[in-house]
């Protein structure tokens, strides 16, 4: 990737001495959550599942988040929310939404299409998180909170992030499952017992996998976007713990 | 069971304003912790194992949640802690230890024990909150936290019970596993991953089984008596979702 610096688009001040702002890194687009106090420890957020990083929950808990102290950042990956979508991009949706519809297996079109993303995804966590620590006022250690493929390969080859929450909705690809044993910071697994995409037993073997011996599970009842909220607060505590 | 007053017999002062009182219903022995402020909603608390009232971590998770304005009550119950064993229970016991020194199945063992233990530990515990509920300065609605056979029935039987936390640590006879299906009050499931005397799988399938839908499981690694501090404090905020 080619090595740029940050560059803030727009700023709103909102509740309780936060300030939100949008940026850019080169050609990735982000947000910002800061708090009044500094300084804050970070936290990098990755949506469930789109990884738009407008999704209103994700807003919610980043500005619930920065409430409490924690500058938390945002970014859309390639070909999620403002950035264009490749043809492969195109065809691997057309692909799934094919498979979904004709009852097929769909974990070879998930894997085609989840693997390349952790692999782009993962440098640019990385070039974000360069430019948001050289900023004043933002302090490690770095938490990470998000879909879990993208933060296994994030938490074993980034030392900067000291603690992070998975959200075990979303396929996982083979790589990263071999990489969760390899994952030893502290963890908090977030399963929706009922997922719909998301085979619950998979799951399971995957928070057994994990290597840290740190590691907690919360499951709540429901599909995929049915968290309650007080998993949010319940992070925050999580973090509270790590990075604090 | 006879009709009985609750008598204070000793009390303590603690930090906090918290007054940590013995008391006696009948042939019931029990500890009442109550903070500085009232009302304050009950928190009945059995330990996970033994049962004895006095156990240290079970103290300290009342002094906790009293210090956070919660009354907490523990009881001894039939053949634990101060009462008498019955000739049936030393020989359970003997049977019990027979079993595992041999590596024998010991399932038709705590089904013999813990069986009858649950018909007689539930009519102690609503007459305990009968006269508890009696006492100036203590509320409703109620919470229990502790043994899981015993918080099945507890929770199926006595609609006061408004929420609940089960560790889910101990044998769960067939009768409580079936009325899992019953339960429909708020639930907090607290399992360690690798508890040596109680098989995961059996644990996650009754959690599965548990009718409510407003039901959380908090998994953390280690064994049975591993449980990790910050599980109170979860506990706690999870009784202060429900009971205030």
């Amino acid at each position: 990737m080619h090595v740029t610096s940050l560059r803030f688009t727009s700023e709103e001040p909102l509740d309780g001495g936060v300030l939100a702002r949008e940026f850019t890194l080169g050609e990735i687009p982000g947000t910002l959550w800061t708090p009044g106090s500094a300084p804050a420890p970070l936290i990098l957020i990755g949506h469930n599942g789109g990884l738009h990083r407008r999704e209103p929950r994700l807003v919610a808990r980043a500005r619930h988040s920065a409430a409490r102290g924690y500058a938390v950042a945002a970014i859309d990956h390639p070909g999620h929310g403002d950035r264009p979508r490749s043809a492969a991009d195109e065809q691997a949706r057309a692909d799934l939404r094919r498979a979904l519809a004709a009852g097929e297996p769909v974990d070879e079109i998930f894997e085609s299409f989840v693997g390349p993303l952790v692999e782009k995804a993962v440098p640019e966590w990385r070039a974000t998180l360069d430019a948001l620590l050289a900023l004043p006022g933002i302090g490690g250690p770095v938490g990470y909170s998000g879909m879990t493929a993208v933060g296994i390969r994030l938490a074993v080859s980034e030392p900067r992030i000291a603690a992070a929450g998975f959200f075990a909705g979303g396929y996982v690809p083979r790589a990263q499952r071999e990489e969760a044993r390899q994952v030893t910071i502290p963890l908090l697994f977030l399963l929706q017992w009922d997922d719909e995409g998301n085979p619950r037993q998979r799951a399971l073997d995957l928070f057994d996998a994990f290597g840290t011996k740190e590691k907690t599970l919360h499951a709540n009842m429901g599909g995929h976007t049915g968290t309650p909220w007080f998993e949010a607060e319940d992070g925050d505590r999580f973090f509270g713990r790590h990075l604090k």
